[in-house]
């Protein structure tokens, strides 16, 4: 901690700030984000509501002005901190602060897109960034390790299911009318996984007996596979839970390496274990 | 057990009655509770169907008033039974007690509310204290206490989905026109939910292939992510069980202390394990 | 085995063949009671359809005559062959198969009941007394002593499903109108149960925005505590399956003891285990 | 890999190519297969949809033509590079690959039938055959064996939850008037199976209170239920994965037996583990 103050001067003390979560300042800045970040996102959502955008215009637009300056600022704050700022300009995150922060400019070159809006929906990701808090981040890479560790095994799973959809969407395109919804076979098999996911719209739905006994044997298979997916992550997460009891465990707190950006340092660590630099 | 008459007189054989459950009068008392609280809540819902209310309005209000003065005496009897009945006011079961006696009395202060009946819901709430069967607590206990355990990995869960949700659900009011029901975003976040949990009304449903193609992604997504919640819970109940066996095991019984409410005595205990108090 | 003949002449022949499955005959007579069942039961589902009924009424009941005598001679051959006949009338078969018997001679006494058609739908629980296949009863015996175990913790599961689904349900009505379906307290119950277990008819859906937003709430709920049951069954299927690795193994054949009826005799055993009497 | 060229000449390369995916050319032969399957099956989808098939049939038959002649011309090579030819004709594969060739030469002998067009979409088996990556199948056959070690608990389950529907599809049959959509009892089981397996169409929807009452439990039971298939499932696999931990396990790579077409060599095999031919 001492070290710290190395990288000197204020670009060390903005680099605390923006990437760390562990100083007074470092947290108020972390919830200032994410306030914004969730009111950004809720503007998208009441601009999509006609009556709302059509009465409150004016100050929709102008939160979203206040919300794209803070975002603008923030980016090139993040830019100048680092000392490798490209690493950070083509990080995963990097790419997303960049794309939540163009899309109000892009909007007066590109006159009144619907794209735009998709690319604002992309602010949601940034509040995996904020999402700090050491506890959390333990269960969810927890989680993800034992996904991880499934995937081959659920990779071949929805293999098999989409391949008994095609198959079965085609017979029941064959032993079903037009009038019953089962107009051409992809039209089909979107009913078959409607069907085998136990989802049931019900606005294609058969209505021959033979159909009907078809979409019975569907059910009945989509009920009983689920316990295909449920059981291979279920094993899993138990090994996982016994790796984990056998490591040896350390805390981990929220800092940030000002050279590389690596995360997940031990709380008592000296020197980035990524590149050496010292924390 | 002896011990029991140091209270003396008849708060003593009050508190016996309404407390606890292993005393013949505490046994039909427990019963009576029961029954009028079924019953109150059984009210409530004939009330709400039209038909019924119109033709039986009378009797209606009539079993209502006994209710409600059988519930305002149990209210008065627990507040002096008890040594400390601030105590007993101010606990989630003095609250939920209170909350369930006022309703009738209310409703000659505030002119035919809607929220009464809501208040008056409430009363369900009271069935859990009468449940005092030391096995089904026992049992609840293991359960909650896994799910407790699984609390963090299953907030983790729950906020991937939302945020899947809402990227989602803007996905698809951007692919979706409006007359497919897909009117604004809140509306299309509703709908990946509706579909994500294999709930699926059908109330709105994709029309472009586009859109069912992306429908059919959520879907096996939905289909596919049930599989966390079920392995995080499972491996967190075999845990329990495992805990279980090893721990010893003692008989509780249904007898709660006169001085500071505990329940979950075990069935040799003379003293209050909370606050000393003979029992 | 050679002892078999101690209940000696055709009483004893009697009893083999309809109570055992291990010579010829008996498995003939097997054969042919399950044939007939299952056609008892199709006989009842093409009669429910108006026009397979009006086309072919003769033929219908021509059969049912057909089943209806072979079940009666059945039922007076069962009485006979064993030794105490009054413990198989009122044992839980005894009474499906006089059930089963007589709901043919029953529409002579009453005029064309609909509960005769239910009646006659308990042959179907017949089925189970055929299917003696060892290997099937003992998986099933495995899976049901696991369900049996798990009892206690699902009745509390289910009961605060249930409490939920009355809170939830009460709460909607509040917030919902008429016009969406929401027409009274046990209707929205209903709705929240079609919500909760992620049926999803779309018969009723909430219209209002916030009832909406509390649809979401029901929906998620329902997906996560899907996991409670499953973790319990899994966790009690997992125990079955290392207490079944620990005891010794027999085979178990499907000879019925001719005294007292009991089943799951060893293979090697030459007295019943129940009474004693030799087999 | 050196003893290959014994059965020398054309054949053996023609084999290799075919049958195998480890040389450059066997991988290139498999991609292009690959391709042709999917886009076999893409064919069929695009011309159940009317509108592509109006404008676009001269193109789509084309390619059909396309992919009948390459399938003609491998099956031919497979059948000649194989030193029992019958053995692979009447195999699985053998009969697939026959069955996915002959559709469009059968269009000319029926006229325009259905049933050429479900036969088509058995070309999709075909892609099974071209999963050869190692990695998969091993996955697979993990997952395989879990699925068979749990197929009689498994039947007994379906055939339990088949006998409840058709009781309780008659109970509902019973219960229900016509105009909610139970006309007859094969109708109501299919709207019981429906409602079980949480699929809830909505086209049948129970009206009277106590159709819904019933249809409450239904639903609470096939949200309960579902715990069966997921606990043997998971149980299964949790088995296996503790065998897997146990046994030694070799490298197997994509080498197919020139003599019987036996799969799954170990990588450093030299003969066949099935009939003993040099590889």
């Amino acid at each position: 901690m001492k070290e710290h103050k190395i990288h000197s001067g204020w670009k060390s003390k903005l680099h605390e700030i923006i990437y760390e979560a562990d100083t007074p300042s470092g947290k108020v800045f972390d919830i200032l984000l994410f306030v914004l970040i969730i009111l950004s996102v809720v503007l998208i959502m009441l601009e999509s509501i006609k009556e709302v955008d059509q009465n409150y215009h004016g100050i929709l637009l102008a939160l979203e002005w206040v919300i794209t300056i803070f975002f603008s600022f923030e980016y090139i704050a993040r830019i100048i901190s680092v000392k490798k700022p490209w690493k950070y300009i083509l990080s995963f995150y990097g790419i997303i602060d960049f794309v939540s922060t163009i899309p109000l400019y892009l909007s007066y070159l590109l006159a009144g897109s619907q794209v735009l809006l998709a690319v604002r929906a992309f602010r949601l990701l940034r509040i995996f960034r904020i999402l700090k808090l050491v506890k959390f981040i333990g269960e969810a890479s927890q989680l993800q390790s034992a996904l991880r560790a499934s995937r081959t095994k659920i990779a071949v799973f929805i293999y098999v299911v989409l391949i008994l959809s095609v198959i079965l969407g085609t017979l029941m395109y064959i032993v079903e009318s037009d009038e019953a919804g089962f107009t051409s076979i992809p039209r089909s098999i979107y009913w078959t996984i409607v069907t085998l996911t136990t989802v049931g719209y019900g606005d294609i739905a058969p209505q021959t007996a033979l159909g009907q006994f078809f979409a019975t044997i569907i059910m009945i298979l989509g009920y009983g596979i689920i316990a295909v997916p449920t059981g291979i992550v279920t094993v899993e997460f138990s090994k996982q839970n016994k790796v984990k009891q056998h490591i040896p465990h350390v805390d981990i707190n929220t800092q940030c390496c000002v050279n590389c950006t690596a995360e997940g340092h031990r709380d008592d660590a000296s020197h980035c274990y990524n590149c050496g630099e010292p924390l």
